[in-house]
Parts: structure tokens; sequence; C-alpha cells
């Protein structure tokens, strides 16, 4: 189940019983992607550290929704891309190691330009 | 390659090598996230769609690290908060058929609240 | 009416009476923008073009509501850490300007690293 | 020069010297806000309460530039729509008094459908 292909399979059958890839442009899939994103943000805006913890608890299931609307927007956008989502994140990782070395970022929250 | 498992545990490692969890708390990785799709927008902003798809070609390396930017914290929050992104996805897929069922949503872009 | 200090002095006594201001870190000030933002950006989202002038006419009262959040909460930052909005904007025009030149850019989408 | 309409004159100036109404879709003028808004929120990611009050001091021009863009993109958006942002403003702080009476809202940060 925790497999990137059933995933997007799935994804795409829902698009596709829809007609909707008429309206998937990659400009869209962004905004999209964006307005989730907003939409989880919402959810701890004016909450300081101790309220999140609390937040989390309580607002599991939206929480859990607005996270979930946002996979569903990057898997799909990777696939209509041709990108593997998969190996481009081992990518960027391996590229954000060398930005951020151990021994500079250790315990610093800095941009990689600021460290 | 493509589990979800195995990318969460490059995630947990490159994260706790530079000791992040302090400043990985659910807002700011929210917030993390809807920064990371601005700057997937960005590559699109003013661009018809005629243009969008030279800009996929020409772009393509940026945009690939900006879709894998998003993903990494996306599956890091739902890692840290105890959600599985896999599972969550398919609920919400599953709720989202309730909400825009093929009959009233086919060819049609609006939101479920207006179909 | 068209005064900025006039609408700035309404927000203030709006905030106050409520006793909000420990909740207006900066932060959460420019959260609390780009979730509006993106409140507006939803209005927008799937649309083509010519979707969008139909979308202008008849959303109208939301699309005022949501521009109007955006300006309490620029207004109101701004405000809170001593910027006139006015002469930040006057001044960005004039380094974008120079960013901008009109005969390099005129015509032309591209962002100013590109031109 | 606390006037709204001589800031809007200069942003239309800007704007047809440079012949970008073509661009200035209300689809991307409020993409444009959200992406200004995630680089104001950027500068702040990954930083508690006693961070934002040091980044403040040391980064207040960029501060102030990212506000003045979001400024007027916003300007110019209402104004492309026939929005007066000052009445759009007055508008909606007065829904807001609504929404949040003083007696509920007073000292609390919750959004009003919880309140």
């Amino acid at each position: 189940m925790n497999d990137f292909l059933l995933i997007i399979e799935k994804i795409r059958t829902f698009r596709d019983d829809r007609d909707w890839m008429q309206f998937h442009h990659p400009k869209d899939m962004a905004a999209g992607i964006a307005i989730e994103a907003a939409e989880l943000m919402e959810i701890f805006l004016w909450k300081n550290e101790e309220e999140q913890s609390q937040i989390v608890a309580e607002k599991r299931e939206r929480i859990e929704e607005e996270i979930a609307d946002i996979g569903i927007l990057l898997f799909e956008l990777a696939d209509n891309l041709g990108i593997s989502l998969a190996e481009a994140m081992e990518t960027k990782l391996r590229k954000n190691a060398e930005k951020y070395p151990v021994e500079k970022a250790k315990g610093r929250s800095s941009k990689y330009t600021e460290l």
C-alpha cells in the first residue's frame, strides 16, 4: 500500500473518470498545491508552540485531509510531467546535503545562503 | 525505490544529522510547504497555456527541484504527526469521490459546493 | 477617505478593541496575508482567461472581500513595523524601474534575471 | 503622499510604460500576491518569537521590499477591477466587526466559526 505507483494509478483513475485532465495545467496544479498548503497553514494561524500540540490532537482529521490534498495534487503533477517524485526527492536530498553540510548546518535554522 | 518508507527514512536521517527537529513545528512545516509551492508557481507566473509547455521543457530541473522540496516537507510533516501519507491520500480520494460524483463533476471545473 | 492614515487608524482600533496585538507577530501576519491571497487565488483556480472575466462579474463581492482582507493585514503589518506602506511602495517602484528598464522589459513577461 | 490615488497613478504608469497589462489577468495578479507573501513568510521561517524581533531589525530593507511588492500588486489588482481598495477595506472592517463581536473575540485567537 505504501507504494507511489498504486496511489498514482488511483489518482489517474479519479481524474480521468471526471475528464479533468483538460483543467490540470501545471500552472493550475501549482496554484492548487499552494491553496491547499494555505488551508493547512490556517489551522495553525495565530497559535503559539504550546497551542500547536493541542491543535494537532483536536483537529487531526482536518490536518490529515489537508496533507492528503497537497499529496494528491503533488503526485499527479509529477506524474503529468513524467517526473518520478521518489527519484526527484532523493536527488534533492543529495543536493540539500551539499547545500547544508552537517558541520555548518547542525542546530542552525538559517538558509544555506547565510550559513 | 518507489516506497514511501524508504524515502521517509532518508528524510529523517537528513534532518536528525542536522538536529533540525527542534525547528520543525507543524506550523513551520506548513509554511515551508506553502513557500515551496509559491516558488513552483512563480515558474509559471504571467505565462499562458502555450508558454507553459515550453517552460516545462526548458525549466525541467528547477520544476523537479521545487516539486521535490514540497514532497520532502510533506512526507516529513506527515511522518512527524504519525500520519500515513499513503493512507491519508487514499481516504481523501474516497471522500473526494463522494464530493465530486462522476455524473455531476464530469468535465466541469467547479468546486463541489457549486456543482 | 482615500487616505492610508485614516484606514490604519480604523484597523488599529478594531485590533485593540479585541486585544489582538498579542497574536499579531510579523510571522503570523505574513502567513495571514498568504492565506488570504490563496483564498483569492482559489476563486480563479482551473479557470481559463475567458472564464476569468465572467467570474470577476459574478463573484465581485467575494473578490472585494478577499482583496480587502489582504489589504487590512498588509496595512497593519506595515504599521506595526513602523513602515510607511506608501513610501515603501514608491521606493520599490523606483527599484523595479531599474530592474525592468522599459527598453528591455516592454511587452515581455520574463523575470528581470532573464531579460 | 499618503494617498491611494497618487500611488495607483504611479503603478499604472509603470505598467503601461512596459505594456504589461496584457499579462495582468486577475488570476495572475492573485498568484503574484501569493508569491510575494510567501517571500515575506520565508524571512521568518523556522524562527521563534524572540528571533522574529531580531530579524525585523536586521532585515528591515528586505521586509519593506516584500511588503511593498504585495502592496503594488494589490493596489493594481483592485484598480484593474474597478474596486476602491480603501472602501473595500472599510466595508470589510465593518463585516469583521460583526463576525468578531468584541465581547466574544476579545483576547481570543479563534476563527469566528469557533468563537
